[in-house]
């Protein structure tokens, strides 16, 4: 198998195994007991929480522990919403092409009176800084843009986003899912006042994931109850989870800059393979965007057979993100690029990382091309347009 | 180590954690990808889903995945609340002694508008059937009544209350995280029309919980996003996490008959050794408690120096919730018990379970026996009640 869908989820490190399974067996207690089995588990607790702060640059207490990237989107937004209400600000900025975690909350507060603007993030999938700047009001109370996106795979200038921010005294937010433990992040660095971030993305657990939050921004909870993670968010603490978190964190962050090289040296081989198939054009900004990421169209190309051929070739990729996976519309994201709903059904997002090797890249190149060409015998789409019947787009 | 407090969280069982791992291990693939390594995890998923839906008497559709308990219970109560709103129903019933997951989201609710009436659970710890007849009025949408006690372990008569609910056309919410896998919880039979459980209260894993509603009734969304959980629950599943909970479940249910004969004649002796201290009290009906839960009042005594001296011997124990343990405050379970604050303060909760032995047992009242004796010693209010300054009130 060929793991090209780092993306939607990654293989757990060893070490991060290994640190959960053994905290399953030996420090099991609850961190909140008071008797030395409880505590011991409640110092695994606090050494994860100071882990995760140094390597983000923040201080451990900046650190809430969820049980994801979506729960830390939901929640930090919905604080931001209810601060900016009590001084009657009710605007908030974002993008078009936000992961659903993001986009459904903001919703969720039109529906109660928040006005949100959706910043253009053009044919390059980046978003202009002046434009931010532009579009923030008097009644701004929040912006939400993603530090990289989790199918085009751009990086956004969050540093310059987060100077604006600062300086119009409006609370930034970050969706780092797709970007901490793969491209250095820093929030004090890159002025950010609110960061999500998941473990999975990063070679740790499933159904873990952090939130920062700058000292003095008062968070409100999303789940209420006991007084954990002080009193921020209820429920006895995962903390084989949130240890196997930092175990992989603190991995991915000493590897960092090595695999980064490595990857991104893949990923442009694997850009330049594809561009040699007819009628194919990469999504997003060449240069700036995630090492591991590469999304293309092809057009006449319908992306769930190519998929599922791919996967009897043995490469697990996929046409966006998975957590958009059996709906029949085309990504958002695509869209929001400008790509044409017909084009945009024919995306496919190989999302490679730490594992994949030259044979895998040369592999995949030369299956994707055969595919293509397969299935491209069978369109209709691809017969009017080779036949001049209809116009090519890409 | 002598481990009684199983209430606080529960060590995992082989079985799960052997379940977790293999499927970090092997399994890990996302289960909303096309290809077949996430389709693997899909199918460890829905058989999860299945397995614990067979337990409870449920449908497989009837379960939504939670991040625990305190996820669960707040969800069910919000989407009762939601739909109550709907109707222009704007009251619900629940009790005194609830967990704080449901306590503050009820408060939440209050603040909204809500009206909240809170049935009493007497001297016993039990809420009276006609109580709870009396007090549901035209506008009341929910009644959510916990199944066990997560301090003293009274058993509600959830079934009579469920028929109650039903007759009168009201939801009825059951808290279930301290009854699922200890004794006989179904659905059907019971008349629940939604359920909370989590799973390391089981002998499951940390961080994962479910949560059942009965077909027909809408479920909001807590946490926005993804599409995952039938468009309820956003987020990547905790396929490892959800399949050691089921793992850990089916074992629960498959030993419970055995164990509740063995565990509650355990508790029976415990409860017989600690009553000969004088001037101590049994917290709760002593026949109708969760086979593993003792609780007990020691007049003249301050909790936590009980519990710090009980783990110098060895022994794990607490003296309510460890959720809210660290705050000054009494138990609001013993003074919805009707226990004066004094004494309030002097309780221990030891919940015993699958590991405790009948020497385990005897060590326990032993140094219990030794240790309220020791303290009692030091005791200024002791000193005054055995003087006749004061008036002993157990």
């Amino acid at each position: 198998m060929i793991y090209a869908d780092n993306a939607a989820t990654t293989k757990m490190s060893r070490a991060a195994v290994r640190t959960m399974t053994s905290l399953m067996e030996e420090e099991w207690g609850n961190p909140s007991s008071l008797y030395a089995h409880g505590q011991k588990a409640k110092e695994v607790l606090e050494q994860a929480r100071a882990d995760i702060a140094a390597v983000i640059g923040a201080e451990p207490r900046e650190i809430t522990f969820t049980s994801g990237g979506s729960e830390a989107d939901n929640q930090a937004i919905l604080s931001a919403a209810a601060l900016g209400q009590k001084m009657g600000k009710r605007h908030i900025i974002s993008t078009a092409f936000e992961h659903h975690a993001v986009l459904h909350t903001l919703e969720k507060l039109q529906k109660e009176g928040f006005a949100v603007t959706l910043l253009d993030v053009h044919r390059d999938g980046l978003v202009v800084p002046e434009e931010l700047e532009a579009a923030i009001r008097d009644d701004t109370c929040l912006v939400t843009v993603m530090y990289a996106n989790n199918e085009i795979g751009t990086i956004q200038p969050i540093r310059k986003l987060g100077e604006i921010c600062r300086r119009r005294g409006v609370l930034f937010h970050v969706d780092a899912v797709q970007a901490v433990g793969h491209i250095p992040v820093n929030v004090k660095a890159d002025n950010i006042d609110m960061l999500s971030a998941s473990g999975h993305k990063f070679h740790g657990p499933k159904g873990v994931g952090f939130l920062y939050v700058k000292k003095g921004i008062r968070l409100s909870s999303l789940i209420e109850g006991g007084a954990q993670e002080r009193g921020k968010r209820a429920g006895t603490e995962n903390v084989p989870g949130i240890a196997a978190m930092a175990e992989a964190l603190k991995e991915a962050d000493c590897g960092m800059a090595e695999n980064m090289i490595r990857i991104s040296a893949l990923r442009d081989k694997l850009i330049r393979g594809l561009k040699e198939i007819p009628h194919s054009a990469l999504n997003g900004d060449e240069a700036r965007r995630l090492p591991g990421n590469v999304n293309f169209c092809f057009e006449g190309i319908e992306g769930e057979s190519l998929l599922l051929l791919l996967d009897d070739k043995g490469i697990c990729a996929s046409s966006g993100s998975a957590c958009t996976s059996g709906s029949l519309d085309p990504s958002h994201v695509l869209l929001a690029i400008g790509r044409m709903h017909d084009v945009a059904h024919g995306s496919l997002r190989l999302s490679i990382g730490e594992e994949t090797t030259e044979e895998d890249v040369a592999y995949i190149i030369q299956s994707v091309k055969e595919v293509v060409e397969y299935l491209r015998g069978f369109s209709p789409i691809w017969r009017d347009l080779t036949a001049g019947k209809k116009a090519f787009i890409l």
